[in-house]
């Protein structure tokens, strides 16, 4: 179904016209170093050139191109920040360089094609938001033949965790249930109301919001008790909707910890700047959001939580099938599917698991 | 401008969706006895009649009508709950008199007219929500001209009061100009970036979040510090949407507290349950969401925070107008204006105020 635009800024732009929320993404010093160091480094794709920002928010990667020497910057966004941002050029004293406008960019018009079109359009686990489908839309109408992306390129990472939150998630929802008992035993002894047929669908509702939606995380390495795989590339140069509407991936992880606790899976993604075959980056930047001691970053990694957890040990195998899809109520959600089959180390098969989660 | 159905839905109904709602207010003990007790201390307005419930929800309401003697209750619910309300009704027995209907109020159709509307519609401080225009619709559509209301009275209340949660407020927006003040400087060094231009309108961003929003709290009788005011008395069998669509009162207040601080209003409403002239409760209820000491409901009270706080005292004398109307962006949602002019008791004018808030 078409999307409906005003449903679709409810749900999505509104919260980006807050500076709160842009100030969190420009805080995030690994994000910014990023683009910093990617820009900075690789002068020569923006000395003398035309850019795009598709998103520009604040208008930091429209402000960063024009000071490492672009002839023009376009710089397109969506919300009422557009205000604060064509503010920010000028303050900057950029305003002949860059010009700051309000629009979706599938609405707008430039007077010309770009050199190169940057874009800062990653969310959870990648894909959430579906942003990257407006950068597709940009870069179709827009890029020049020989034009780059930045990022030019940016893959998907799964991988067998340990992680508290299942124990904590699991008691929150053994407690939410609890409540619901009392509540249904009073309402019956108070109002002569039998609430007991509500109670699976409450548990399921419940479940699913505990347990099946994949929740942020601060994993670190020692939490990935396996061997983590990609289950999705994507150069940004090609790649269409159709490619990255869906995401499916059969993989085997073996578990490289002793004695531990299979909990679930963490997700994350990473995104280089290589520039183009023809006309590379003199120095390949790398933005990773693995799990990290101390350069995490404000996505953070997905936990997709197992229950119950399984005791697992060094030389485990797992097989698992991986199937992401978009939310049919909203599109820049996702369902996700996981099958896993669990061998010992020994060849004895464990068990089969079979989850569905929900990336809200 | 008329409002967009998928957006209203995005922004108001899917909430209710969630049985994890409708359980927050069927754990509303306050709430819940003011209904049973309305119903089944006024079993002659039920027995053997018509009942229309507005927003069933849960399906509590048409369940206690037709446990009451309802010889029929129609039971319309816009959101998915409305399943979950059928299933309700029929494990209690009482599908033959309950007939549950998915849709809006504003678009269905019933087959008679009715003897009672009963619906739960309150919001935070009586109108939020704007959900009473739908009952005026369904009471111009479907309420015999014989019809008795459910509630059948509103009010709205206005307390000068004291509250703790000024200064933690307050605390918030300090600490988050401290870190705006933080990061601007890192900005700029780390990244030759130039924040300062958007610090003024961060800093309206943040005021507005935290200072000019009202707050649910949960007041104590001892933190109203002057008389209260009604605002707005509504007659829910003749109001109108033009009636309620603006509330305006001009009203005086006299501090009650020696040596105290104002740190701003409280709001709150309270409904009664009173049948109509002709044909009235036999036992009238009432339904009250004032500061107390242990009869609080989900309800709680909006606080409207006056900064800084004004020292005053026993007999200081406060005139003030209140102003309130609906948001453009969300019909749904209020905006307030609060004059006051506050005069100690020897009649020495102390300070006019005047404050713009949201109920969001
Ligand atoms: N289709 C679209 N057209 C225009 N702007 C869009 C868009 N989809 C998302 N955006 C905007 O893209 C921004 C993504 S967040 C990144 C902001 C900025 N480039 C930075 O790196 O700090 C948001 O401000 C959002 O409102
Ligand atoms: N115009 C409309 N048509 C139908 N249902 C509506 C409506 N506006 C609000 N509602 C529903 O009204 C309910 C209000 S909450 C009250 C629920 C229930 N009567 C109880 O007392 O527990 C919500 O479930 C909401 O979805």
């Amino acid at each position: 179904p078409p999307v409906d635009k005003g449903v679709d800024y409810a749900q999505y732009f509104c919260t980006y016209a807050f500076l709160y929320h842009q100030k969190d993404m420009l805080s995030d010093r690994v994000r910014m170093d990023a683009y910093f160091n990617a820009i900075f480094q690789n002068k020569h794709h923006f000395s003398g050139k035309t850019v795009l920002d598709v998103g520009t928010g604040s208008g930091i990667l429209a402000i960063w191109s024009a000071q490492a020497g672009a002839r023009k910057v376009y710089a397109v966004e969506a919300t009422k920040v557009a205000e604060h941002a064509r503010n920010l050029v000028k303050a900057n004293n950029l305003q002949h360089l860059v010009e700051v406008i309000e629009g979706s960019i599938e609405d707008i018009t430039l007077p010309e094609k770009v050199d190169v079109i940057i874009s800062e359009w990653m969310g959870y686990f990648l894909l959430r938001e579906s942003m990257f489908d407006s950068v597709i839309c940009a870069r179709d109408r827009w890029l020049k033949p020989t034009g780059v992306m930045y990022p030019s390129h940016a893959r998907m990472w799964i991988a067998p965790i340990w992680t508290g939150l299942l124990d904590q998630k699991l008691g929150q929802y053994h407690l939410a249930m609890d409540d619901w008992h009392n509540f249904a035993e009073e309402t019956n002894s108070y109002y002569g109301v039998d609430m007991s047929v509500l109670t699976k669908p409450f548990a399921e509702e419940q479940r699913k919001y505990y347990l099946q939606t994949s929740m942020w995380s601060d994993l670190k390495p020692n939490q990935v008790i396996g061997t983590a795989a990609v289950i999705k590339e994507i150069d940004c140069l090609t790649a269409t909707v159709a490619d990255i509407k869906e995401v499916g991936s059969k993989f085997s992880s073996s578990i490289s910890t002793e004695n531990t606790k299979l909990c679930g899976f963490g997700g994350w993604f990473d995104v280089h700047f290589r520039g183009r075959v023809e006309d590379p980056a003199g120095q390949e930047i790398e933005l990773t959001t693995a799990p990290s001691v101390d350069h995490g970053t404000h996505w953070g990694q997905q936990a997709f939580l197992l229950h119950p957890a399984l005791h697992v040990s060094k030389g485990d195998h797992l097989s698992i099938s991986f199937f992401m899809d978009r939310s049919k109520e909203n599109h820049r959600l996702m369902e996700v599917e996981v099958e896993c089959d669990i061998q010992q180390y020994s060849g004895k098969p464990l068990k089969t698991l079979k989850n569905k989660y929900y990336i809200e």
